[in-house]
């Protein structure tokens, strides 16, 4: 135990805002022990068809409202406290990570654009999910013109940035709900939004700033490029931008209003905002640079720090502390992982093979490559290395013989190889990945880690804890109060990894070299631009959903 | 009706054989009127992993007893003779049809080597059966050589034999099991040996001979190419060769024995062997050139009759009176149709979607190009254009939002733009396709038919018998017999067809012209060396089961 005198009996609180629900996790700040948890799901979860109030929303969106959020904190932090049996008056910090770019148009105050009851209707009010995919158009604009204008900050988003973030989503308002946008006086990720809520002040952390908002040497993207994409968008960094704070940060005191939600004391720390996936590197005691942390869930969130700046192409982006004050943080993504495989198990299994354990059981039995399947893991698009959410998943190698375990096992490997192509990519462009630390819902598929282990042919290691968020946010509440001198020390004192928990096999390895040469050749041919028949099907898919909305075409009036 | 007088009275058996059972029809000879019919199954079905013995089979086998076929004749004839309520006394003549190309080796007088008791445990001894496609690599070098050495034969079959025929077969038999070789003193159509036992004569039908033993211009490939293939191969022809019969043709009279079997009048006429697809143009009244019959089931074939000669890329044939005497009978097929649509229904959809009906109703209220998604048929290989069993099925476009009827509707699709290749193909090589006549058991499903129609922009008539192939096998057996002067008066007679019983829609043939658009390109990437990932996989796949089976490799241990 790294405590000092009387941290024993101090604790904070780590609180996860995730893309279904809210956890709370009371953290004891001397080792942390983690004495009691609880879960708030959100109420409206994932809007994807229609608002609350009916109204419908066309393909690729995905909204959440802000009230859920606050929520969370109502409910879930006193059931944590209450769930570890403290005395809540010995909490010494709060501390939050989000999804990200979650982000959402607020007034001067901070009250949500959706919350203001004559835009209670309109769709661009709400706060825009990560996975809100309609951008896709506004961030194309984006990089064709930061590519023509040779913009900077274009390299260290691995020459593309994403439809996810705040200047996509930002734009896609302007375009196509001017008023929205003309009424926002900010436009706030929710990792900031939720400590504004907390400690009354807002402000803005490095990492969604950099990561998200293009933030990067100290500046956002210049006046003349927003004009130039559009004379209304000049204004847009003046929304964005605020007080800014580095990683483990306090950003203010609990305000009488969040002490009365959360029950705990009022005028406590509250830390800088933070990413779920990012803030994991502390729990994984993983801020040492080549530790590359996989946090994987619906989706999957790659993350490391590096000694010195490299420009890696395809990446999510490299921010200077980014992850922790002193080194650069990298980040990579894949869309769908998880995700998929919950697909494949509800629309895509027959009765009888339709769970996780029964598909896993049947495909672990397979040698490599018995199946004969290759996939493209995009059901959700691709995030890294190709930043394009038009794209969509293939799988080839079907025959009469091929079994649901078959394309289950095919979906895995998928997803691994995608790690693997993020990986050579870093090591390529000179980011050290030495080991694998993987959190989050799937280190619980000893299949799916293995594969990992002999896909990448390197160890993997596990997080110790199965609240890798929570108690990364934990963490850094306990530095934002000031229990600990930075992030790193708390994280050697608080954190837990499970080292080289997977080894890889070398004849397994040497299987999936040839495996993986296969998906790297589908990948390049299908993701940069051998052939982009995937865009064309979404295109044609979305020409023919508008055409029937309007009613404009004739279905097959027939039936079998 | 086109009866004579007396012909009114008088009866016709028709035999088809099929993949897994056997039907009897009986027919009056004056209109074609289907007056009783029944089905035997075989006992052994398609044995694809094992002989009856337990003896295990390799990937890609198929086989069959011949005993099954017997028992066709002891079975189903007499009880369909019995639901006909007619007197046997008045059949006049029985002809049967077989799929093909399904071969078997014998002694020199017809009885199956797998019927020598020292051969039973021998899997080469056994009829391989048309799906039997583990003889690739020796159509591969079949081909090879073939080019090489410019064999005039090889353009009347798109310039590529196929794994299914009896060259590849017997290659096969040659290199795997020589002895089985050296004891096959005859090397014989199933469609062939079912007339060897009814009349007790040996003879070779133009159909089979052309279509699937690469007999030209009155000959077979030459001794010098066999040896050059094989020196032991050199007398394969020897093998194969016996008196040939026009379509049509009397084989001989039924034998004291086939009429015990059957219950039929010995000495009735039997007739020459015939397929079960090309035989069915006849019952669909469709022997006019230009007619194209698409005999949809497990698979597709694809016959049309055409005035003169013609080579056309990828077809499976071109014989001179191959459908019917004194016109070019032009074949082409898809391997894998239905059997794909149940292969989905079976094993990739889940509880509650896992019908054709229920999957068809969903499908069918799609407008076209909702579903974002294009399949390649292959799952079963492909057999024209691209004439390759290593090629494998491939979806694209696949999404969160994908739902089991949209996977379904892209298959029903794939098969569609399967058939419009076929159709561009011979329409480019100068034999015309003016009308699309549709048998089989797939003309139930009425969005499948419409899909087609729309596909290729064309009418669709429908053959008005549910049982064309026996039925025409009873055409054939009017004609054998005598009732009629040819086969084209008695299929104008007795056959049946419902004209344009589809049409296609304007604006969901222009909006399948880009989807079918993208299909192609994917076509001719996976399918003409873009990238050869499926033969690639396949072979991976048969590694790694071989190395599995040896006990060679390490399967995961973990479970998840």
């Amino acid at each position: 135990m790294t405590g000092v005198d009387g941290r024993g009996d101090r604790y904070v609180v780590g609180v996860d805002f995730g893309t279904l629900s809210g956890r709370a996790l009371v953290v004891r700040v001397g080792d942390g022990a983690e004495l009691g948890t609880a879960v708030h799901e959100y109420r409206h979860g994932v809007m994807e068809s229609r608002l609350p109030d009916g109204v419908p929303l066309p393909p690729d969106w995905a909204l959440q409202d802000p009230e859920d959020y606050r929520d969370v904190l109502r409910q879930a932090v006193p059931a944590a406290v209450a769930a570890a049996g403290i005395d809540p008056a010995r909490v010494i910090g709060v501390a939050t990570d989000f999804t990200a770019c979650t982000v959402l148009p607020t007034l001067v105050d901070g009250t949500p654009l959706c919350e203001v009851p004559e835009l209670r209707s309109r769709p661009h009010a709400w706060v825009k999910l990560w996975k809100h995919h309609a951008g896709q158009p506004h961030a194309d604009r984006i990089n064709a013109l930061a590519h023509e204008r040779r913009e900077p900050w274009l390299d260290r988003y691995g020459g593309k940035i994403s439809a996810e973030w705040q200047f996509a989503k930002g734009l896609q308002i302007l375009d196509e709900d001017p008023e929205v946008y003309r009424r926002a006086a900010r436009f706030v990720e929710a990792a900031d939004w939720i400590v504004w809520q907390l400690c009354g002040v807002e402000t803005r952390n490095i990492c969604t700033a950099g990561y998200k908002g293009i933030r990067q040497d100290g500046r956002y993207p210049s006046r003349e490029f927003l004009a130039a994409l559009d004379p209304g968008f000049a204004d847009f960094v003046a929304k964005l931008d605020g007080p800014l704070l580095p990683m483990g940060a306090r950003a203010g005191a609990l305000t009488v209003q969040a002490a009365a939600w959360t029950g705990l004391p009022e005028g406590i720390a509250v830390a800088a905002g933070n990413v779920d996936a990012h803030v994991t590197a502390a729990s994984a005691q993983a801020l040492v640079p080549g530790h590359l942390v996989a946090i994987m869930g619906t989706s999957t969130c790659h993350v490391v720090n590096g000694a010195a700046l490299a420009e890696v192409p395809g990446m999510c982006g490299v921010v200077e502390g980014g992850l922790s004050p002193g080194a650069w943080g990298y980040e990579a993504g894949q869309s769908g992982v998880g995700d998929i495989f919950g697909w494949f198990v509800e629309h895509a299994a027959p009765a009888g093979a339709d769970s996780h354990e029964r598909l896993s059981e049947l495909a672990a039995a397979q040698p490599v490559g018995a199946h004969g399947l290759i996939a493209l893991d995009w059901w959700n698009g691709n995030r890294s290395l190709l930043v394009n959410h038009d794209l969509s998943g293939l799988v080839v190698g079907l025959t009469l013989a091929t079994r649901p375990a078959d394309v289950y096992r095919a979906l895995l490997e998928a997803t691994a190889y995608g790690t693997r192509m993020i990986i050579e990519a870093f090591v390529a462009a000179g980011v050290p990945v030495r080991e694998l630390v993987v959190a989050g819902g799937l280190t619980a598929n000893r299949l799916l880690m293995q594969i990992y282990s002999d896909v990448t042919n390197r160890p993997l290691s596990l997080i110790g804890s199965a609240q890798g968020p929570a108690l990364g946010s934990a963490i850094h509440a306990a530095v934002a109060a000031g229990a600990y001198p930075d992030v790193y020390a708390a994280s050697a004192a608080m954190g837990r990894v499970d080292r080289d928990a997977y080894r890889p096999d070398p004849e397994r390895a040497r299987a999936y070299d040839a495996l993986y040469a296969e998906y790297r050749s589908l990948h390049d041919h299908f993701g940069r631009g051998g052939d982009d028949v995937m865009s064309r099907l979404r295109a044609i898919r979305n020409a023919a959903l508008d055409r029937s909305a309007a009613r404009a075409t004739t279905p097959l009036e027939v039936v079998a």
